[in-house]
């Protein structure tokens, strides 16, 4: 298991339908409007989709603040971030993080090096100083997953900083940032040197509850644009997502509901799971949480979690975090509810 | 121009709908009961797509008549030939041809070398011997775009004996495969010995008229379709794509009449193109047609087209082709008679 999402694998070990607390994905699901936007639209799969992508750039463009010349898209966030793989030297990341990240680097022949976190999981600036040379391509998630933090203003600025004066480049991987608290934006603070060294990748998957849909976009340099363009396959964003995403980013209504639940339900989940003995559940900026198991391994819980209904997501595939660790997604209330009834039910 | 389809570049120079000549979509559409079976499946948007895509893959393995693990999916057929493209020390490739087969060499740092065709655009059997060295990867167009002629079957087996002899690897790029005259199946040629130095790739796209979906599929041997699913990113068909393409395959209905439809209007397009002075429609297995303009170029003949309402694929992006050569797709019998009406109206 190096991914969440896969209940399919599992829907043989329970009699009835499987929540799924392994991958994090909006639990509103998709704005309303947007049904009839995508699925009433036969015309939009029979022609390519607009091979420059206008509208969908003027509409990303709107919703982030930033120059259409900015902007890349791509099949998830996950191409984008690939074809900056391909660009770079050398792939400096974290560990624990997406495991992409490195798996991209690995494919196109980089060498990879991760940097672990500090105890309490900030990015350690001290290892990354010894390490950043020019043309280094540094990854890091913002929100990082599965730690589910963001860095901190100041000390994004620090590393920024470290990442121009060694003539690198830091991408910030924000798929998760409409769920964080509204401290700060990448976009807005990057964008007075024109995101010189810097790109900023999202995702319309997890906010917008369209992982099937595939969507991703990135805010970067003109320059960095027209090279990562030169480098990526045409019409890789399919016409469906190209349809929902000149409407999902308008829909403010949705946008600020989903804020406020996630951050609801937030509060709810940790408040319950720091009543709960046996494990530690770390704080967090996302819609998904990181647990330690002080007393059991991940597959002991993954089990009897599964008999009651539940797939989580085991935590090994991340290389540090062994096999104590496990994350779940934060979803509705009523999931959530039931969830932590299992989990009281189990011996922890 | 590299690619055709791009209407949304030229709506502003007619008063009126453009009809798109320029990229090889069934002119019958997508099937009607495809409708109702991706448009009606909200759910299947906020779930990812199954990671290992397994019914997708049977629903394929069914239509092909091979196993399911000697089968790839893709986000289109590009993305496909692109993961052969890492997996290479070397391209070679043919021109003219579709021109990703070079670019994606050229994005993975690959040394690509180019073989011209010979005049009657036939694979030219000598050049390829002179060349072809150990892991190399052969990418040819069967039938090849923008030529349209497939390899003839002892011509294929000669091209695949040499490969076999050089440890070489052969792709084919047989996304109009559906469209050709059904002499022979390279699928069902090269099963007997599990698709050993061949991956034959094709694509729903053209055939079942969902380019705005993106899917592409191949079918390659065993060790071959691990090798490249270790190379390739998860999820990138999207879960649309994967629901049409539980259902297309077994359209039979469908199917035999698209071929029987455009093998007719290719008759009359090619039977109308010979009457008219000033240029040489070329044979063709597929739902376009390569023309030489006698007196013209290209963009002389694309304006005049193009006042009229159509919008036609210039060719000198194939470098061997120069500005006398244009690519007009087969579409259904009202707008090829009004195409050929437009043609006869301009000076050529």
């Amino acid at each position: 298991m190096i991914h969440g999402g896969d209940l399919l694998s599992y829907e043989d070990y329970f009699d009835g339908d499987l929540v799924d607390y392994s991958s994090n994905i909006n639990p509103l699901g998709i704005p309303e409007g947007l049904k009839g936007k995508v699925f009433n639209n036969f015309q939009s799969i029979e022609a390519y989709p607009d091979i420059e992508y206008r509208e969908l750039k003027k509409s990303i463009g709107e919703y982030l603040g930033c120059e259409i010349e900015n902007i890349l898209v791509g099949n998830g966030a996950m191409e984008i971030i690939d074809l900056f793989n391909l660009w770079a030297d050398r792939v400096i990341t974290t560990e624990p993080a997406f495991i992409e990240y490195k798996l991209r680097g690995q494919v196109h022949g980089k060498q990879v090096i991760e940097i672990g976190y500090t105890e309490d999981f900030q990015v350690d600036l001290e290892k990354l100083e010894d390490i950043l040379s020019e043309k280094d391509l540094l990854i890091i998630g913002n929100p990082n997953n599965p730690t589910g933090l963001r860095i901190e203003e100041d000390k994004l600025i620090e590393i920024y900083k470290l990442v121009q004066s060694r003539g690198a480049y830091m991408l910030l991987d924000e798929a998760f940032f409409e769920f964080a608290p509204e401290d700060y934006d990448s976009i807005r603070l990057f964008k007075s040197d024109g995101y010189k060294n810097v790109g900023i990748i999202r995702a319309a998957t997890k906010f917008f509850a369209i992982p099937g849909l595939r969507l991703g976009y990135g805010c970067v340099s003109r320059e960095m644009a027209e090279k990562i363009e030169s480098l990526s396959m045409p019409w890789s964003v399919n016409s469906l997502a190209e349809t929902a995403g000149r409407y999902i980013f308008k829909d403010k209504e949705y946008i600020q509901k989903s804020k406020k639940y996630i951050h609801q339900e937030r509060s709810f989940l940790l408040d319950e799971l720091e009543k709960i003995e046996g494990l530690k559940a770390f704080n967090t900026h996302t819609n998904y949480i990181l647990i330690r198991l002080e007393n059991k391994t991940e597959d002991q819980i993954f089990e009897s979690l599964l008999k009651r209904g539940f797939v989580i997501r085991k935590c090994s595939s991340f290389r540090s975090l062994g096999k104590n660790h496990i994350r779940i997604a934060i979803k509705d209330r009523e999931n959530n509810v039931n969830f932590i009834k299992a989990l009281r039910e189990i011996e922890l």
